[in-house]
């Protein structure tokens, strides 16, 4: 009999999201499911762990191939904790999400999603983030299961280059078709910040931080021109950051003398 | 009268940290200054921002060229919350340390100190992070000063590329001499995580996370070299996550029809 792979599964919108129950269920009779996934939200956490505070873990669901625990620290926790003293070994995969939103464009800086598939991508083990681009907690996840299921199997079967992840976005389509895949780079966009600015009762002020994005960059290789296109973005990431085109420039720079 | 250039000043380990007073003493003179620092620590803290509660802030110190205020979230709010409520414009340049040990090869993906960097960058402002080799409280930042004003200059007089920041590491030397600037690319390394399992009082399960991080690849051209050989490592950073080197495997892959 032949051992079903492992897989890791975490989220940032914590495990009772219904974007994690989606992914489940595109991930189901595919392998041994581990749902390692965070007891409350934490979106905005980016690539945050906990060291201040001990972490803590209980379990929610086991049977045969699946069980879940829930985690009081963030998706890279999760990911740290799940592979380290859940598992007790490297899995053969490791999903993340699926987010409520997207996390395309810069967005891949913010995300809890992505931050815990870079953090299985730089544990070595082959790792993919899905989000779709729809807010809402009663997003409907329904059309996107089937797509999330072959990019899972196609990447068990394929494998990924070392030091590459995946980043996937799926569009929010109402009623259209979506057009399948396209490979593509994260386009440039930026967050309009408007703080909406309050006092409290004893006349303090404070902030919250809002905005509104703007993937602005909509060449036809980038996943903004994608996702406006409805199709499913898929960004190769990596977590080297250098920016070797700028070397030069740093160079002559650091060498100069007044 | 020229006018003197407007300095954005943050970082992670909190607005009372030694490495942020020496950042501060590096910067006196060239501009105008804005310190906007979280009050608690952030270590870990990645780029994470705060969604889920309000953001406030207190002014520490004022004079002409120079004032400081706390900010109750992360790094990342200090950086969106000083240019758009404190400071109302965009600053000139973007200061983040200097940072009480490394974040040099894969620690820049945990730092809340180039995080704070890559928002700033994000923003178009041109940023630096400083980071020391050296983890204690009480740490020598004496010798880093000199080095750190003279990256400030000349990033004033040269600029940066458009979406490249710089991540800047000081090996902690012991008496020995510092060689001078190393410009090199991101090293890869691992963290050993080795979870501090205990019980509390009432026998129920906590986990510290622990580890030691191992900075493994040692080719000349990479940080980690350049800290292990008394060099300042200057590495340039983006934010462009996307693998280039890797679409034709992904896109073979996800053409892939079974």
């Amino acid at each position: 009999m032949k051992t079903l792979p492992s897989i890791l599964i975490t989220n940032d919108d914590s495990i009772h999201a219904p974007g994690l129950r989606a992914l489940i269920e595109a991930a189901t009779g595919i392998g041994e499911l581990f749902v390692v996934a965070p007891e409350n939200p934490q979106s905005g956490m980016g690539h945050a762990i906990t060291v201040t505070a001990p972490l803590r873990f209980h379990p929610i669901f086991s049977d045969n191939a699946h069980q879940e625990v829930a985690v009081s620290g963030t998706p890279v926790d999760c990911v740290k904790l799940g592979e380290k003293i859940i598992m007790r070994k490297r899995p053969d995969l490791l999903l993340s999400g699926i987010n409520h939103g997207s996390n395309a464009s810069i967005n891949v800086m913010y995300s809890g999603t992505m931050a815990a598939t870079l953090e299985g991508c730089m544990s070595g083990i082959p790792s993919v983030g899905f989000s779709l681009c729809d807010y809402s907690h009663d997003a409907n996840f329904e059309y996107a299961i089937p797509y999330v299921r072959d990019i899972i199997q196609k990447v068990l079967k394929h494998g990924l280059p070392d030091g590459v992840c995946l980043n996937v976005n799926i569009p929010a389509v109402k009623g259209e078709e979506l057009k399948g895949y396209k490979v593509c780079r994260q386009g440039l966009g930026s967050w309009k910040e408007e703080f909406d600015e309050r006092k409290d009762p004893r006349q303090r002020d404070y902030f919250w931080i809002t905005g509104r994005f703007n993937g602005y960059e909509m060449d036809e290789d980038t996943d903004n021109w994608a996702l406006a296109n409805n199709y499913i973005s898929v960004v190769p990431v990596k977590f080297d950051l250098t920016a070797h085109q700028a070397m030069d420039h740093i160079k002559k720079m650091t060498n100069d003398v007044e």
